[in-house]
């Protein structure tokens, strides 16, 4: 399997500029409504996502045969964020450019009893991208140490541990060929305010809105630490947290895209060699 | 949820006149190069099926909402042909234009000894859409009264009665709101021919042939017969078969398309109401 690394990468990308540099995290210096890295007009910016869509599903398609092949990577997009950030949008319109054949997409909602009886990251494992695919989480293993810390729905020795815990799981998924790029959908809480009004004000998005969402929005300063905390604890090179600006829907479609394009190019997947003489089968197909 | 049958049906539809009717099947009576119910070019052909996607998501996620709230309705497109007809083509030109998120995609290769063991139908209980999306299966568990008739994978008695297994099974899917449609992409062995010849001239596509597809082409008879069978022995109003002519893909990929159109219009769902007081909520919404 190809094993080049960066071999396409002429800038240093998108994912450099948004990537959490390592230390203490302070959410209240990364603006919301900044367009890092890119210079046009939301008309352009969505002009921009859909002028991905070729050269992304050309790289989604070689991964995917390379899986098909034999190869064991895959990658995995994290997606984090306060409701209406905009975790199902980015599926929809950034994800929604690939071939829907190569992505797992995977929307976690509370764990059921079950579920919590086998340890909290038994049913992430279970939801892993097979080799050659996308993975996406719509919210994460994540959600463990945030809802669980803020609502106390676990001891705090308890969730303490989970920060090494999912270090240490994404240290092996980094060792058994899964890349893992995490995004935190940063959205301010004004906006949070327009868009659940939004959805209020339109019958056909009701069904979006649960009233929960209010009680959640209340505890905006004990979740911004939470996320503060793991966006610290759970950062490593080999599994990044990155910060998407995201007030702008069209830029944060823009920037997840694009931050999955580099990071496809920087795999660099090649077209599998054939596992056959081809002067043969061209004989053998001619003659049938 | 919504009952209303047929209340956006304006014209009989495409799914009626590709439909197959009741009774013995003789595919050498369908032409793979047809084009019914589509009059104009390849060019006008690909910009209709283009023009589908705005209406389709749409549908989509009326269902997908839905779903979300309580409903138990699903659609499931079943895709069975011959090697190259274009089962992966129309997944990703066609379901490609609707929300990942709604889909459930499931590719099945040759069951695992496990799978074996629990029945041919245990996999694709597994697979089947939640509540609210829409399923597609490349292959199903057709293959069992296909490849096992045809290679004699198991014995005669025993596909035999799969034939009654699996009209119960689809008989208990109707029931339980699952809406099946099942679409035979056909094509002739001259296209095939040409379609193996192009994978093996284009090394960006080596890793899509397979030595074994010349096997199983020389079984063309046989699987004909076997597809005869198939579609003529289960065939019910309630998950039915239709013939899509495959030798066109810009046709394949449109006519497909509008079938899972015709059918989520059909099956009508509806924006859910609030489950909550919207008066209410607004002001929560604006005092926080």
């Amino acid at each position: 399997m190809a094993t080049k690394k960066s071999a396409n990468r002429t800038a240093p990308g998108l994912s450099s500029s948004l990537r959490v540099p390592p230390g203490p995290v302070d959410l209240s210096s990364y603006d919301p409504r900044a367009t890092t890295g890119f210079g046009g007009t939301k008309e352009q910016g969505r002009e921009a996502l859909a002028a991905l869509a070729p050269e992304v599903s050309d790289w989604q398609e070689r991964l995917f045969a390379e899986g098909r092949k034999g190869g064991s990577r895959s990658v995995l997009l994290v997606l984090q964020g306060m409701d209406t950030s905009g975790k199902g949008g980015v599926i929809r319109h950034g994800a929604g450019l690939m071939d829907p054949q190569g992505l797992r997409i995977t929307s976690f909602k509370a764990p059921t009893a079950a579920e919590k009886r086998r340890g909290f990251l038994w049913r992430i494992r279970q939801a892993l991208p097979e080799p050659g695919k996308i993975g996406i989480f719509d919210r994460s293993h994540y959600e463990d140490v945030l809802i669980a810390r803020v609502r106390s729905l676990v001891a705090p020795p308890v969730w303490n541990r989970r920060y090494e815990q999912i270090n240490e799981f994404e240290e092996e998924l980094a060792a058994s060929g899964v890349t893992v790029v995490k995004c935190f959908l940063h959205i301010s809480p004004e906006m949070q305010k327009e868009r659940l009004q939004a959805r209020l004000d339109d019958p056909t998005k009701h069904w979006k809105y649960n009233p929960g969402d209010v009680d959640e929005r209340q505890q905006w300063p004990a979740y911004t630490e939470a996320y503060e905390a793991a966006l610290e604890k759970c950062n490593p090179d080999h599994a990044p947290w990155h910060v998407i600006p995201s007030d702008r829907k069209w830029y944060r479609n823009w920037a997840v895209t694009t931050l999955l394009l580099e990071t496809l190019k920087d795999l660099n997947p090649e077209w599998p060699k054939a596992d056959f003489d081809v002067v043969v089968e061209k004989a053998r197909v001619e003659a049938s």
